[in-house]
């Protein structure tokens, strides 16, 4: 693996392997110790979870990190950021670990020519890419089920704006789950083949294994939501969650809106931060791979 | 100790295992090596000097340390952060170090239930608590006087609105210092059981064998405040300081308003950095015993 | 060498030593391992470029590194910061690489006296000091030249706001090299004795071994630049750049100003990333041997 820019491109095999490497170093079987790499986090939207999950997985591996803030005057056009990780990889960079608002730039720079080899992990490109969350849900999930061909998923919420949704629905279509979205017909967006639509819960949440609720992406919305209107008609509470539900989040959660506080007390809410400590050895086990391929 | 939240809570035997300990790390007799201690630091207030000391007693003790940099969007209320840490908590984060200007969060979120175990150490709060300086001021005052119980310390200046003073208060009162404390009517706040309070300088400085400075916290006064006032009745000159007077200051001191900078370049000053230099000292041992707490 | 503060005080025999030292680095017969040191970065002006890669040398002679972020709001003056600094010294800070837009802070503060000893390196200071750029650009241009007493070299653009252009002027005359300054009038600043001023790049570029471009430093500019003007007659391009010379940037370029894309993807530019490169070699040779004259 040389980029991880989204799950589309990612194979069964390779995703499997992310997965064995990252039992084998929750399991503490393996270890790394990449004292020779160097590591810069380049974050152009707020981040403190995945951040501080990245920055953990890089200590854990014993790599080097580097902060690259963001500064708006030096960068504006992708043109621009381009010599700025060109620099990067002159000074020996061997890893971008980047977080921006548009959908292909990630994608775009992992394809130029640099000084020296570089590889891009995507963490969060703008409402379509999130494939280290989607990785991280596959591990969460997998730990759980014998199986996940026979499963079905629901995700729930602000389904348009959400890199979450798409990421997990390409990498789980590739294990054969059902797929459910459930959402009001303004956060629905364009609708992806092999995935069932619904606007009632009710319906949605019939014989299903998996709900994963979304984060509201209000930074990304420009109307106005009616939160009266969604909270009634989606909000997870103790009375329309199906009792044997694995219920997932990628966080933060907005607190009595998506879920409610009573929800997040019960131990259905557990999930929702082991997928966080999930994170950490997926991350370690994507960063092992891509420095393996680089031979370091 | 599983937290250190104030100086209220510590018992005298902790106190001086502190002390114990951050002596034998300034004589290099004991040294950590917590590879495996995972530290963030949030500082929802400025500070360099009290954050630059923690990051090196994190490093000195061989700690991992991570950066939260507040982002007041996300970060709203005290629910919201609960939720961020017990993330951070399950991303594997240890300790968290933080300052905040509620006087009481800290405190709060200590009391609750995490993911996994995860202790608070409190970097400043409000205008009530500042445990970690009041523990280095103590341990400078020890290492200076063979007792303390016979000694008479005056602390001046911004009394209403310092956590210095309120932590020093509370830990020197468990040592039976004499303590007193001068300011003018407006700056001298509510008053405190066992302290003596003065606005003359004369009197208060007569007898006296240890005079701690305060910064006047310009930051939390709503009111106009008249230097020119205090600098006449409060500042401490070459002409009222007394010869054999141990004089301290948390930092960063107002030049010419707390201290006149003839004092700051007399030899008595050099307290004062003495203070920042054991600070690092006595982090380690606050870190070093929490960490040994948690079987770290 | 107890600072690194500018380039004039310098001696060749200690320029040829970071030279040789910093070879030694890249070809990893010497290794550092400085775990002791602390090492401070204050950057006051934004900078990713030099940052990263005093980081990156930082980190690769295993010295400890810590961020300062400047607070503008607590430190206002030259007199406040050298009170901070004092402070750092006293936490145990052992260097400080800075960078400020005051020509002259950095070296007013090296001559003070601390708490204890502690070096400055300068990171950039005004219009007038970048004594480590200087020193990287020696690097590469001794790396790629047998001699360099015989050489040409044209520095073109706005050398009146160049730091990098006058701490090149100053290294390059003790070495013998034939210095010639190419810019519009009123980017030429004060004339240096010693260097031959050019206005027409025909006549400049006659006969020249190597092509320094300067970026233009919009930043420090007042009046309006006429940038077609600039392109027209001082951009350089694939038609007036000279076959076999050696091509230079401090970078970032500015792309289509002081250099055409063309020249940019031609082999000539590659020197550009190779400066980028060489200055992590150089700066580990810096610091190494400012920690060795501290016995570190």
């Amino acid at each position: 693996m040389k980029h991880l820019i989204n799950t589309q491109n990612l194979t069964t095999e390779e995703i499997n392997q992310i997965y064995n490497r990252a039992s084998e170093f929750e399991k503490s079987i393996r270890k790394a110790n990449h004292i020779n790499a160097h590591i810069v986090n380049m974050f152009f939207e707020n981040s403190t979870r995945t951040k501080m999950s990245f920055e953990m997985a890089e200590n854990k591996i014993n790599a080097n990190k580097y902060d690259f803030l963001a500064d708006t005057s030096s960068i504006q056009k992708g043109e621009d950021l381009f010599d700025t990780i060109n620099n990067l990889s002159a000074i020996g960079m061997n890893v971008v670990v980047m977080r921006h608002e548009n959908n292909d730039l990630i994608e775009n720079l992992s394809k130029k020519q640099y000084f020296q080899e570089i590889s891009f992990i995507n963490a969060g490109s703008g409402t379509l890419y999130h494939p280290t969350q989607a990785l991280l849900d596959f591990y969460t999930m997998k730990k759980h089920f014998l199986t996940l061909s026979d499963k079905t998923i629901v995700i729930v919420g602000d389904i348009a704006h959400s890199r979450v949704a798409k990421s997990n629905i390409e990498l789980l279509k590739k294990f054969g789950m059902k797929i459910r979205c459930l959402a009001p017909n303004n956060l629905i967006g364009e609708k992806i083949e092999g995935v069932e639509y619904f606007t009632s819960l009710k319906e949605a949440f019939e014989e299903v294994d998996i709900i994963m609720a979304l984060r509201i992406q209000r930074e990304r919305i420009q109307e106005k939501i009616d939160f009266d209107e969604y909270i009634k008609n989606y909000q997870i509470t103790k009375d329309n969650l199906p009792y044997a539900a694995f219920l997932m989040h990628p966080g933060p959660v907005n607190r009595d809106i998506e879920i409610s506080s009573e929800v997040l007390e019960m131990q259905n809410a557990r999930t929702i931060l082991n997928q966080a400590k999930n994170g950490v050895y997926v991350r370690m086990a994507i960063l092992d791979m891509i420095l393996n391929a680089q031979g370091l």
